[in-house]
């Protein structure tokens, strides 16, 4: 492993102890500027271009399918090739942004560069399915309590990674507004239902597992082959409804609560650039089943990522008042009950084929103790509400709220990597 | 109306009484023939070749738009269109194969003509997403009872269209054979899950529903205009591991039990073609609550389509003694408890944004009495188990059985059309 002294950038900003985007990083994007839209690799506050890269032979050592994936505006064919493709690429673009590169190198890749203010973020692939797990057993358990008192944690959470398709069509990039969604509820006093703006928008922070090369229908994923079929990770924001939800979900679970739609971030941070922070996964409770064979992995000290969520909200009056976003819970993805990889070979364990760019997403990311939860409902808990610098009070959402997720990696020798932000701004209804 | 004497058409396997393609049909699908792949409409037992009628000027009278659209190979740019162009191109399609065409124009369309036999038919559209809907009270109840002896029906059932979220990358075009698919499953008995071949394999009889122009994320579509942004129908076997989906369903709904397959029909019968058929939906109970406004349609008496569906079934063992499938259950749409532009609306009520191509299917599609249930598990409730013509029993599918639907609409003055067929055969696991 490179030592942090080792990834210097000559692109000043990289080296920023700030940033989320220092050579280490490197995370992968689709931007629009100067009204064409390209796949690019972040780099401090500068976005490379790797469309012009190519154009410009700049990626002439690397395999064909490479240069030609470079030229896409999605990252699915990129994502279809490989971890040994991607490797390579990284490996180049490292070459062309470290500070040893030579004059010339330095030129022409300083000619690639886009600053990131002046680009706009596109979502970075087709997302062709999009599945959600409930991965979170702190938030299962939380949740399940408001929904089901008797009967929090049903018996197959246990054993199996439960999750649920979402909807594509309304999967956006951070940035996007969200109008607060109208939709059926029926408040426990009332006899019949009525429809109306939701009056409980929840946020839920998730972190997204792009896929990478997939699998033919029929054929499985091997628990040890799992991460050869992820491409990186991203923020996700599943907004919820959840007074629609509360009504909707039984017998076949969330739909018109959630399906309106989820915010991504537009950086994929790669598993190459996430494998220094490689841990095991929290230890479960003691009694807990042992995972069946096929779930079972032989490298579980690194099965997990130490990866910091944290959750930030804005409301209109701070945003007024100029007050800063505040920092209202925070967890880490270590603290999921199921690892990425497992939720990988389940998906695909009865054959379902997964395709180059789809989307998994960890569900509801919270921690066993309060100040981690990964929404506003499991706030529920809480001995006192949550209140908010102006003196405002929040259970839900108010139209204007701004949410902003943001996440970071970092260990002993290595400089800190980010994601960026994933947020949305709560529009009317 | 036109009567079916108008509706003849100088293709003479158009006019067998038997055929589900005649004239008043004309259903649209994507075949390959030759080594490319062309979008078609059936006739008879024959393909007329959309994209060389434009290549030899044949659809010059059409919008330059329907002319583009009918170059693709598949059909999101014709459902993008609208009605009216859809119309147009009807029109245009009936004159050319209409007996009154004259020499020239037949001499010109028979060049355009590809045998059934020789095609090889692909899925129609490029899906982006597909939900699956429970718009059967037939079926609710039965497989509630099953589920949930207690709590058959829940409370929401009559007020909001329940629907969920399934997955687009498995849908595959009848013909495609079907393996059988592992999972966990637990026993009532059992203390904990095993994972290993479904032993509870099923078909669900369903319609799917293709959709036309999309809506703009956050805006919603008034019932008066569902029908606009619906494209046509098909056939849609959602086949599904009982044993899996009772161990996974709570709370987030079907997931592994489901997404490892789902055929649909290659041939999409338009909305157009369907117009004689409809009639009011079968009447609800006495009490049954009102739909919300929002749901409530000004054309009850148009609503349904009169649309009987039938399951066959063959097993290895008939197929080898050469006995034709077995018609093992039949239902008609008509019978659903939400009309299919009810399922349009409810799905966009939120702000959910619905794409060109996207597919929405009923549910399994049951009514009231025995012999009308759209999947074995409501069989469950007949007196005597289903026996097949060997004397075989099915209480689940067994591999090698073959199951087919079929779906036709017939009234007085007006030749029967038909769906062609939805198959698959079950292979091992």
């Amino acid at each position: 492993m490179a030592a942090s002294t080792n990834l210097k950038s000559w692109i000043a900003s990289a080296n920023d102890r700030g940033t989320d985007f220092p050579l280490a990083n490197l995370p992968y994007g689709v931007f629009t500027h100067a009204n064409t839209t390209r796949i690019g690799v972040a780099i401090g506050d500068q976005i490379l271009d790797l469309q012009s890269c190519a154009g410009e032979g700049l990626l002439a050592s690397l395999p064909a399918a490479v240069v030609d994936a470079c030229t896409a505006t999605a990252l699915n064919p990129l994502m279809a090739l490989g971890a040994e493709f991607w490797s390579a690429l990284r490996g180049r673009v490292t070459e062309l942004l470290h500070e040893s590169a030579g004059p010339e190198i330095q030129r022409s890749a300083a000619a690639m560069l886009v600053p990131q203010r002046d680009a706009m973020m596109r979502l970075p692939a087709y997302i062709g399915d999009y599945t959600d797990f409930y991965a979170s057993i702190h938030h299962a358990t939380r949740v399940g309590k408001l929904f089901r008192p008797d009967n929090p944690l049903l018996p197959n959470y246990k054993y199996a990674p439960i999750g649920y398709h979402g909807r594509a069509s309304s999967i956006v990039v951070s940035g996007t507004e969200i109008r607060r969604p109208s939709g059926q509820t029926k408040p426990q006093q009332a006899t019949e239902p009525t429809f109306g703006p939701s009056k409980s928008f929840d946020y839920e922070l998730e972190a997204g597992i792009f896929i990478g090369p997939g699998n033919v229908m029929g054929e499985s994923i091997p628990i040890a082959e799992a991460e050869r079929h992820i491409f990186g990770l991203c923020l996700m924001n599943d907004w919820s409804a959840r007074d629609v939800q509360s009504w909707e979900y039984q017998p076949l679970g969330p739909f018109l609560a959630k399906n309106f739609a989820t915010s991504i971030s537009p950086w994929i941070v790669s598993m190459e650039a996430l494998a220094p922070y490689r841990v095991a996964m929290s230890p479960r409770e003691e009694g807990d089943p042992v995972a069946l064979a096929y779930l079972t992995s032989a490298t579980a000290d690194r099965d997990a990522i130490d990866l910091t969520l944290e959750v930030y909200l804005q409301s209109t009056q701070m945003r007024e008042q100029k007050m800063q976003a505040e920092r209202v819970s925070g967890g880490n993805l270590r603290d999921l009950y199921w690892s990425i990889r497992q939720l990988v070979t389940h998906h695909a364990s009865n054959g379902c084929n997964l395709r180059a760019g789809d989307l998994l997403a960890t569900g509801t990311i919270s921690g066993p103790e309060e100040g981690s939860e990964g929404c506003l409902l499991e706030m529920k808990h809480r001995r006192e509400p949550l209140r908010l610098p102006t003196g405002e009070v929040r259970a839900f959402l108010e139209d204007g709220d701004e949410v902003t997720f943001r996440a970071f990696a970092q260990c002993e020798g290595l400089p800190r990597i980010g994601f960026g932000v994933c947020s949305g701004l709560v529009a009317g209804s």
